[in-house]
């Protein structure tokens, strides 16, 4: 399916080149430009971000500052991200840990973050400043918690949830409030709808990458399948299945967690789908997707509103 | 000698409880709070911004907040660069990295900034928010360009000088004109005046601190001495004995750049002591200290004029 049309492309082009023209005048982090920039991902924040700040064009060069700092945090996190999970791979591209060092990763990651910060001081918009200061802070939580959780041979559904809130969904409620305050700072009512759509949205688009993860054909995402196991954190569809298990059958799922393994995966995914680990979350996305359908049902500009479904579907329906 | 009166200590407690309120509530933090701020350095930064905000003490709970804002950025890059340096001690404590993981360094690290950051927009002024935020960035820009001449076997004098600046200078700088902003903005020559002093002062703090990786008596810093070579980083002593050398000194310093050894260090300190490095690494110490001293001269205000001269002759005569 069509994830976005011709208009927000070539604004989703404006957004990465005024990422690139901030980034590629410093030496110091020029060379690595294209290993951090050149594979785009699906640019779903800052997309959210331009369309909940759609309504009013003329702020178009705000609106794509926005974008690109939105689009520069998440970039931030995930080089970072490459450092704490040692990830060889992105987007089917060496990670800078893995081209460089781990400190090249730690500080580049810090550049990135300050400049997003400069970036956002220059919008000189308080409310703005808070709420992306605050998602940052929430952004590093949520690691901080998933990290807490790597290792353990247990977990909750709430703790679950928790992660994929700030780890995800409070980058993406955040996109679509920065959007939305720019062009109806008064519209407490649009603003509330558009951040509680995105929220869920966000902890859909989680839930449904920890699916991928555990499916067969995610090759094509540029990381290995089963890369959470491995890494030793228990995910979604693991989450279910050991609910569903027998004393036997979560020890043997257990056994896999942390473990580098290549072999057997055909087996734990097996087991997973036996023990009905990948219907259940599908049966949770489908509960977000359908909350996240329901707020954006709320918001009254129709344009909004449509794109806004439109990237509810998408999330449902991607394979990669 | 003494480095600070009976009020800054007041008002550097005020800083550390603010930060210790901030943080202990944060369950993911709360564990590691000892272990990053129990041990206080010497503090300059926030003393630095807590003296040029000093002649407005109306403002003081404004003043305590850019101190705790600052000594916050600071611990954050603290605790990134331990983790790219692999140090196991810090202020002879051990360091976040060591006493849990890298990746408890790298997230811990992001916390604590955008923690920072919170607090910053929290003080509504735009253009502290300007300073501080280029500040971060230039402090980044410092360690990568340090990171890129880790390994070389030869640097120039304005590449050390460079990143002392960006490195220490900087966030000296950005500390005493936060302060100076805060109560005094329209004085353009008050402001000029701290901010050119703090960033000198912080070029010769860091150059005696290479200093002092050199010394006999610097075990009690709380690092190893000759930390620096270890790491590969060629500093002022290293630099001006190989400046000064003939062919085979040269090699026969280089060889130890990089090498974990725990002998020889003797011959190093003598043979850099025989080219001189240490005094040629103490003229420019001075020559530092002295461009302070003539910018503080230029401080109208008498007391805030007096407590910077104490700083530059703390800054000089300090043995850890």
């Amino acid at each position: 399916m069509k994830l976005i049309n011709n208009s927000y492309k070539k604004e989703l082009q404006l957004v990465n080149r005024l990422i690139k023209s901030e980034i590629i005048n410093e030496t110091v982090i020029q060379e690595l430009y294209d290993y951090i920039f050149k594979k785009n991902g699906k640019q779903l924040r800052p997309l959210l971000s331009l369309i909940a700040s759609s309504p009013d064009k003329r702020k178009t060069s705000k609106r794509v500052q926005i974008a690109a700092i939105i689009e520069l945090l998440h970039t931030a996190t995930l080089v970072h991200d490459d450092v704490v999970d040692e990830s060889p791979l992105r987007r089917g591209a060496k990670t800078i840990n893995n081209f460089c060092t781990n400190s090249h990763g730690v500080l580049m990651g810090d550049f990135i973050y300050s400049k997003a910060f400069m970036l956002m001081v220059d919008l000189s918009n308080l409310k703005i400043l808070n709420e992306l200061s605050k998602a940052t802070n929430d952004i590093s939580k949520g690691e901080l918690i998933q990290l807490d959780l790597v290792g353990k041979k247990e977990v909750t559904l709430d703790e679950l949830l928790q992660v994929s809130y700030f780890k995800t969904g409070r980058l993406f409620e955040a996109s679509a409030k920065c959007g939305a305050i720019l062009v109806n700072e008064n519209d407490k009512k649009y603003i509330s709808n558009v951040s509680s759509f995105a929220k869920n949205l966000g902890i859909a688009f989680q839930i449904k990458d920890d699916m991928l993860d555990y499916s067969q054909s995610s090759k094509h995402i540029g990381k290995p399948t089963l890369q959470d196991l491995r890494e030793g954190k228990i995910t979604y569809p693991l989450y279910f299945a050991m609910k569903a298990a027998d004393t036997n059958d979560k020890r043997f799922l257990q056994s896999f967690l942390g473990v580098q393994t290549k072999y057997n995966i055909s087996i734990v995914l097996e087991k997973i789908e036996a023990l009905g680990g990948n219907h259940k979350t599908e049966e949770l996305l489908i509960n977000y997707i359908q909350k996240s359908k329901k707020l954006a049902n709320k918001i009254e500009n129709k344009q909004v509103r449509e794109e806004m479904l439109n990237l509810s579907k998408f999330s449902y329906e991607r394979t990669k």
